[in-house]
């Protein structure tokens, strides 16, 4: 009886928004927890009727230890019964958010969502089918009211996302569970679930509890909501990609909002503008920066990233301000050197000559070790800086001009010196001195890890 | 200092939604409570800066018996203090709620918004100043997003609508508290604010405590997304009245959308010009409406109130089923008869003559009760229904087409009627049995106390 209801019911969700096709190949994100142990079942048992190909797909996280691979046991077996092939992934999500610094939950959720891409591509499967129920939109629904993000909307999980589905969406927990006894189904639970410390737990644990007691149906209650918020913001960032155009100007690295047009604009469509051009800023920011017409001529704001917003006559000029940075930043030889504020990561290495097999220029220079004057460090350009050439030396400033470096960025390139001057101006020129020679015996490498070359960031 | 914060605070507020001007008169709710005693101190202290004039109101709800009599003792001797007019009013709110079918919140809301509105008209007023803050915003959006009303919106307290301004809403319970404390101003305590079984006293004592340990600004965050709903909202609104004109069609007491039109409209725009039209509707009833043009012509939504939805080549067809009534309902006599189903509500009294200062026909009419037989009803006509004229009898149906009745309204006219016929077709049309004559002595008088006259609706 439960059986019939919940699959009618999904099969009803699957209909409503068109979530399946008659021969679709899906790939179902299978992570043996009660809600996806749910979401197979249902596909296997609709798999006749809509002619579908079923692929499972799990990820193990690699960080419960033992327990992961139980899960990844009890998936592979569970498949197998089903007779439903399936692809497992094994990364290691805490290292991965470590280097990413992401959360846990942040960095598991991008790497599956990049395998699903991946796999359903690799595939050629039309669909991928996640195990989304209405409890999780209720969850996702708080969370993002809660979260204080500022301009970030309330949204819910939707049912259809591209070629992403969720068949489950109607579903509430207890109605999963209800199903996986009826239909004798066994499931791993994931102890993490249970720590209050992640805000979804306390929220599914805590929290939504107590508001069930005031309205028991707040799964479908927050479904509606979702629904309604969806395609109202939809339709709210369409209108103002419509009218975008005849308010801003791009300008190279500026952009420019007309104030006369940007004034008429209903208050909704100038925050969203405002969203549009610089989707990190918080509320107070873009309410800050949707006032400005209204200030005296020449006030600015200073934002985030050195970006600066002006009041002009005529227009809002928002551009990046450039500031010159006068710090020197101490290089350690053999050691990965990781400068945050200008997110630098380089490695300078001394080496034998023989030990370098290939030189390699993708981000590297190499410098006859005999020529360098320890210590290096990395500074910015200062009045009067010059390099060394082949026939002498040139004045930087000469330099960029002839190389058409745009004025605005000049002073954000990191200069690589020893104690006698500029050795490379990072990912632009590199000094005639220190040129690898016959006579070389040992090479400093410098190599760039990580470095965002404001010339190829437009 | 968290005087001057807090006054900073809501001055800024002030200024930020301008919610006073120099000047101006302005009414205080005030109930004795914590907040609205933060609120008229507060505007007592910026009194002299905006050169206001200040009245304070207060309702005495006669709920908590003595208590309710003690809050208003309090309240006199605090506005005495300040030297500040206060009206009193007492309304049983509890009848109020029974008589009206409301809860006693809502009863509550009710009547203290009517004599806002009366008392502000009445003393000049140019704003009435309420007392909510931040955390009753709180509160309000997480009741609004948890009732699930269906299509109603998400929605929290604004500073201001219309002329009732808010200048404690950026303010927290917290805040209120310690500027009473740092004030020495004591209050009164609603002891209904404990009851747990309300709703709002349910979220703020249970709920809100536990979301405040995810965020600990909730207050801030939400009061952020009130503005940004709000006047997306606004938008939204305004964007359907626009084009509401050029997809319906209002014909009598039929309303026809235009399904060409209707179709190339935004998902969100289509529910919102359906909600326009219908404002009662739930969500399911709007979104099948929303898909009835892709429905086979002839089908049809039966909704509440008679109403139906008929799917028509090119409209989509609103009317009122104008559902025959077989029913009939028998009267009492010297009693109110309220029949709900009919939403009629008359008496019909026999009565002396000479009991009779003045005829009033004005919803009333007089038979010579030696012509009535008794008992008396109402029914609504049906096939060979006719009335007597001086003359003789006429047919309903002809006598309807001469005094050009709609043939829509002509099976909603109750007719009064005794064992003999039709007495009256209620507000359009009496029998000529039963005149009243120079011989009269005893009269039956029917009164109509309450009745939608479906001829003069329109």
């Amino acid at each position: 009886m439960v059986k019939e209801n919940i699959l009618k019911k999904v099969e009803k969700t699957i209909e409503n928004y068109r979530l399946l096709e008659k021969d679709d190949k899906v790939l179902v994100g299978f992570s043996g927890g009660k809600d996806s142990v749910c979401l197979l079942y249902i596909l296997y048992l609709l798999k006749e009727k809509y002619n579908l190909s079923l692929i499972a797909f799990h990820l193990n996280h690699l960080i419960r230890g033992k327990e992961a691979y139980q899960d990844e046991v009890f998936c592979k077996e569970f498949c197998q019964k089903l007779n439903i092939p399936l692809i497992i992934k094994r990364r290691n999500v805490k290292k991965y958010a470590q280097k990413n610094k992401l959360s846990l939950e942040e960095a598991g959720h991008k790497l599956r969502y990049y395998y699903y891409e991946k796999i359903a591509q690799k595939e050629n499967c039309q669909k991928i089918a996640l195990a989304h129920t209405a409890s999780d939109n209720v969850e996702t629904i708080l969370l993002s009211l809660i979260s204080g993000k500022g301009l970030k909307r309330i949204s819910g999980i939707l049912p259809k996302n591209n070629n992403i589905v969720r068949p489950l969406i109607d579903l509430t927990a207890e109605e999963v569970l209800n199903f996986l006894k009826e239909n004798n189904l066994t499931y791993r639970e994931d102890s993490s679930n249970k720590d209050l410390k992640i805000p979804r737990n306390y929220l599914r644990n805590v929290v939504i509890p107590y508001l069930k007691k005031l309205n028991p149906k707040i799964e479908k209650t927050f479904r509606q909501i979702t629904e309604l918020l969806a395609w109202e913001n939809e339709y709210l960032e369409k209108e103002t990609k419509k009218i975008l155009n005849s308010v801003i100007k791009k300008e190279k690295k500026e952009i420019l909002i007309n104030k006369e047009n940007f004034k008429n604009l209903p208050l909704a469509i100038k925050r969203r503008v405002v969203k549009e051009i610089l989707p990190n800023l918080n509320f107070s920011q873009i309410e800050r920066i949707v006032k400005l017409p209204e200030k005296p001529i020449g006030k600015k704001i200073n934002l985030e990233n050195n970006l600066i917003v002006y009041n002009e006559y005529q227009n809002l000029r928002i551009f990046s301000s450039d500031k010159k940075i006068s710090k020197i930043f101490k290089i350690k030889l053999n050691k990965i050197n990781y400068f945050k504020e200008i997110n630098l990561k380089l490695t300078c290495q001394v080496i034998n000559i023989e030990k370098i097999k290939k030189f390699n220029y993708n981000n590297c220079e190499y410098f006859d070790k005999n020529d360098i004057h320890l210590p290096l460090f990395i500074r910015f350009r200062k009045e009067g800086d010059f390099i060394s050439i082949k026939n002498g030396k040139k004045k930087l400033k000469k330099l960029f001009i002839d190389m058409k470096i745009p004025q605005k960025i000049r002073d954000q390139l990191p200069l690589l010196c020893d104690r006698k001057g500029i050795l490379w101006i990072l990912g632009v020129y590199r000094a005639y001195r220190g040129f690898i020679k016959k006579k070389t015996k040992k090479v400093l490498k410098v190599k760039i890890l990580k470095w965002q070359n404001p010339i190829y960031q437009n």
